[in-house]
């Protein structure tokens, strides 16, 4: 069985909850872009210059504050899926037992999720601070195994 | 004959078109430095201290449209080019049919060209917009090839 | 013996390597949240709604130098160290010889702690570019071995 193949149950697992992730940080980009034309904020000429508002074109902006937090959410969401995808990939060709593998899986994806939401919705911290750091436990414990098979 | 090794034809494939993607993404870093140095528009105090313009030295400054231009086209690369390279790796451990994905991979190179044009040069929407969402909508398909086959 | 396994020196340099940077990614963010609470500039309401400076509540702020210097620098970070590592793995797929391998890990990784110091102490240029460039010059190299194999 090849330990990076979808019969091998770790990796099928780590396959699933990557792409889940990576679709909702695309989906958040895609939330940014309705949110701009349901507010109508946005940030280079082009994409307002035909807009007519008042008598006057629609001005670029940068400083909405919902899409400023969404914006922040989705750097957020790049900052730490790429990290969970690349030392995950690393962490299953240690060969982990599966279920503790998709233990974390699951924790990371649920982290991400409330993090979203506490984010998006401005719920009161530490929730938001909470939630990152549950995931950054998450990516430190595969990172740890990671290194323990790893070599200078 | 290994699934992730040059002799799999996808995965040459794969390996061609993400180098060149993530070599494109580095160029338009290099791009902002190059463009920083002609219009002398630095961020950081340190980049522009010994720089004299008439009689006093050059002051850092975050607001010039053309470099944050060049700016938010390299973070919307990151944001796309990660996606693909890593969904992208998982979608040829599907084993795909080799000529779906070079498809799909040509497809996806293409509206980033098109991309990185439209927005540096201020092209008419929805030009960007359409480039934008067509490499998307590539990598969803690919995702949802992996999610098919991946395992809750 | 596994490409991908931690049986091949290469991949187990390539992946210690990987995963530190990583991790020296995620310190800067945790330190991001640290220099946060200490200099009390927070982003955004929900952070510092609790927090009480003379007689009035703290408010959000974005325009903090050292804050932006950071968030820079880790930014820098992100857009260096995943083409490392994606690039990295392609790369370690064309099965380069050890030494040569590993004193690429070595220099990539040489070149982002000097470059993270010299962005956070502010070190006369050109030391940080310096440091950036040697950086890309590897992954171009990682690359090109990349590109020599691959096909369109």
């Amino acid at each position: 069985m090849e330990i990076l193949g979808f019969d091998n149950p770790v990796f099928a697992q780590f396959a699933f909850y990557s792409t889940v992730l990576i679709l909702k940080t695309i989906g958040l980009a895609l939330l940014i872009i309705r949110s701009r034309i349901k507010r109508k904020v946005f940030a280079f000429p082009e994409d307002c210059s035909q807009i007519i508002v008042g008598k006057h074109h629609l001005k670029p902006t940068s400083d909405d504050a919902y899409i400023e937090r969404l914006r922040r959410c989705h750097l957020n969401n790049l900052e730490n899926v790429f990290p969970f995808v690349t030392v995950g990939l690393l962490y299953v060709l240690t060969e982990p037992e599966a279920s503790t593998a998709a233990l974390y899986f699951r924790i990371f994806l649920l982290s991400r999720v409330v993090y979203d939401i506490a984010f998006i919705r401005a719920l009161p911290q530490p929730s938001r601070t909470f939630s990152y750091l549950t995931g950054v436990i998450i990516i430190c414990i595969m990172a740890w195994s990671v290194l323990q098979k790893g070599t200078l």
